[in-house]
């Protein structure tokens, strides 16, 4: 253990010895473990006082980076693990869901889904993350650094709805790739899609406003929705249609503030609207005048055929489009977009500028680079090909399975829906899966009323490796073949 | 004018035209004014019907990026120009505030600050930017290169409550150069101060709440609180000091739910709040139980003696602290954070979580290692210097106009603050400004009641040069002696 203290600082002695283990922990030298040597030993090597070297321990226990316990000496307890570290799913709050489930609490369920992970020898089936190993780091490296070197404006403020030269490269790239006509006053960048839908919330919906949503539906709208106060009326998903005639009745009786559809390779079920259903519910928003949000992060993961959004199909603005680059790029670059009429966005931008000014300068610049230069369209094909790999090799497992379960095959996106047929509970499945070092997450979740979606559980096939898809499917007969027994 | 169009390719002729236009008119090859080839001509040079050079220009229209006229032709109206796009202030709303200025449209202003500017002869003494000229760009290349190169967490989303490494970092920062004492789990970092102020006060305050607030203060910060329906008490700046007793008689008569404060080097005034004002409000602060939240982007940058911030004296987690790297590293990053008792950091996550989820990865990586390489103290020390000596400028200036303003010396921050004293109208001042090239922000911006701060505008030091702000002083002078006339 090499540490150098210099009295001539003003640091502290114990902070200069505190700050060189840290950061030999954080780097990852002393590794999950790594024995330190004692308190008095260290003082003696540093010719320093004992309390010195007391205060550097104490002190980076404070930071939970070091323990000791008596018969094991002092050890570093901070796992610096890439792999790990990105298994956030892990430290999802297992015990509420498993045990005492219920939505007041999943808000906090999704923090620590968040939250990075203690347990790296869990295979995720449940995260909604791209693959962790197929990211272009040498083309972000190479366009971050022409940025950075040249570039002063990607350390200001860019205007609050975004970018104005990524702007114009979005709109473009909506236009030849999604059919969506637009001006660039009808677009707004935001930071992720999540922040966009909050907006869009805050903007517009008032306590007992009524939404129309799709049963299931994406969780974190869910949540959105509730917590604005609103009043879910849902709308059965079923053969990749919905029930026009059950929301037409609604548009009628009640007082609809939105429709809100994830019409392409949905979260949960993965399902793909058909044409017919699109064009009758557009149909319906203009004569009711009711707009629809329809919030589109899997369009371009597609693995069969390309479907059009709904946006492309709308002419007169009755759509709020909601896009994102998690799912395709990155979600921590956190960069999303709204395309819709003028008004709404002007309504969004005052709003933002409130909430976080606008969206990261040197993640729009980018992005903005990335697609220019055609690197986007590249990185696509490129993951598409490899999703579709992962989906049927996920298929396959299942397919073994269906004495017990079944599921429609999904066209795209991230998730395969599973229905759990036999008497077999998903919470008890969840707890065995669990046990054998899987998870996934209950149906419950993307239900707004509580107590359906009981039999439905939700697996990702995009973020863990081929091989730790096969060994978590191995594991997923496994826990099921314990319960039958 | 070199275009290629390949007939073999799938994307429209007329695209390919207007993609390359465009590529040369955003990368600044085609400058502003720049004309091209007509329609007619253009299509016989590349062998396409001239129907196909028409959609292609109608394109470019359609994006704001040519224009033609009758005699001129057909010409580049996008001007690339980094000095200029940096000018986020100019497209602020003048009419509006000169002319029939009220604070129901100030929203709609804040957003035309941040809108890039339309003429960029403009020298803004007005923005709250730091300066154009000292970014380190090579060390931001550096590390961004090798977070790019290496470190699968920059493209994967972090903590809601920010990135594990980072927080540790801050923690250490913030305890050796701004003796706040903390623990991770009461630190978040936010997408900026903005956000994070937007956050305690979603999270916290209800319509009608009572906030006492210093008069004036920050424009951001009045906005929020009037906007959540918060009663506004405000209460008077004078002599590096607040009536105690007058805070005291309000916390007793009044249902406070916060005390707002920026002691240091506060926008708009640029004043220090006394070591007596700070202790003797935090003692308020315990007595009545009505939490403080200090909000300190200015702190770091003092230019005569560091001044410490009253969440430093704070030993019972009484103040909400909200901190940002904005002013001194970029605000482009978009990075703030918010130090709090445990409980509160709790809340906020839980609601940041279903607002934008997380601040930039990137970004949070990125200043991460420049605070553990020791870059950051090396820069404030770079800027310390460079901005005493701007505002050592400026007053050198403001001194020659003693016979009709007055200033107090900012010891510290962005700004001076500088009352009229003859009978010269704020108003009629800034229209004359803005004729001879310069702006500057009104003061009654700054107060939450309407009417006030007639006689006071705020001048920012940082951002201009120093021969821009030579230039501009000499500006102010003719602006006021024209109007002396």
């Amino acid at each position: 253990m090499k540490i150098r203290i210099d009295r001539k600082k003003s640091i502290p002695l114990y902070l200069q010895i505190k700050h060189q283990i840290e950061e030999n922990i954080i780097s990852g030298v002393y590794s999950n473990g790594f024995v330190l040597p004692s308190e008095r030993k260290l003082a003696e090597d540093l010719g320093v006082n004992r309390n010195t070297t007391i205060k550097a321990y104490e002190s980076l226990k404070d930071d939970y980076l070091i323990d000791s316990k008596i018969g094991k000496g002092t050890f570093v307890i901070y796992e610096k693990n890439i792999e790990q570290s990105l298994d956030f799913y892990q430290e999802i709050y297992w015990e509420q869901i498993v045990g005492n489930f219920s939505f007041e609490n999943s808000a906090d369920i999704m923090s620590k889904i968040m939250s990075d992970g203690s347990d790296s020898n869990m295979i995720s089936l449940s995260g909604g993350f791209p693959s962790k190993d197929i990211f272009p780091h040498s083309i972000f490296e190479e366009i971050s650094k022409d940025l950075l070197h040249k570039n002063k404006n990607v350390f200001f403020h860019t205007p609050v709805k975004g970018d104005k030269e990524f702007v114009i490269t979005l709109k473009n790239y909506l236009y030849n790739n999604k059919a969506i006509h637009s001006d660039i006053n009808e677009i707004m960048i935001s930071s992720g899609a999540q922040q966009a839908l909050n907006l869009i919330i805050n903007s517009y919906i008032r306590p007992n406003d009524a939404i129309i949503i799709e049963n299931p539906s994406f969780f974190g709208a869910i949540q959105l929705f509730k917590k604005a106060g609103a009043k879910l009326i849902t709308t059965q998903v079923k053969n990749s249609a919905l029930d026009l005639d059950h929301i037409e009745y609604n548009l009628k009786t009640s007082d609809v503030k939105f429709i809100y559809l994830v019409p392409n390779y949905q979260n949960p079920t993965g399902y793909v609207m058909n044409l017919e259903t699109r064009k009758g519910i557009l149909n319906l928003s203009r004569k009711y005048q009711v707009p629809i949000i329809e919030e589109d992060p899997y369009g371009e993961l597609y693995y069969e055929n390309y479907a059009p959004s709904i946006k492309s199909l709308d002419r007169d603005n009755f759509v709020i489009y909601v896009g994102t680059f998690s799912k395709t790029i990155a979600p921590g670059f956190r960069i999303g977009y709204i395309v819709a009429d003028e008004t709404v966005i002007k309504k969004l931008t005052l709003l933002n500028q409130f909430t976080d000014i606008h969206a990261n300068t040197l993640s729009q610049n980018i992005i903005n680079q990335f697609i220019r230069d055609g690197y986007y369209q590249e990185h696509l094909m490129k993951i598409r090909e490899e999703y579709k790999v992962k989906r049927d090799l996920m298929m396959s497992y299942l397919d073994q399975l269906s004495d017990v379960l079944d599921y429609d095959k999904p066209l795209g996106g991230y998730y395969i829906w599973c229905r759990i047929r036999k008497n077999i509970s998903v919470k008890n499945l969840l707890v065995e899966s669990i046990k054998q070092g899987i998870d996934f997450i209950p149906g419950e979740f993307f239900f707004p009323e509580i107590g359906e979606g009981k039999n439905y559980f939700r697996l990702n096939f995009t973020y863990g490796s081929r091989e730790e898809i096969k060994k978590g499917m191995e594991k997923l007969i496994e826990s099921i073949n314990n319960l039958k027994r």
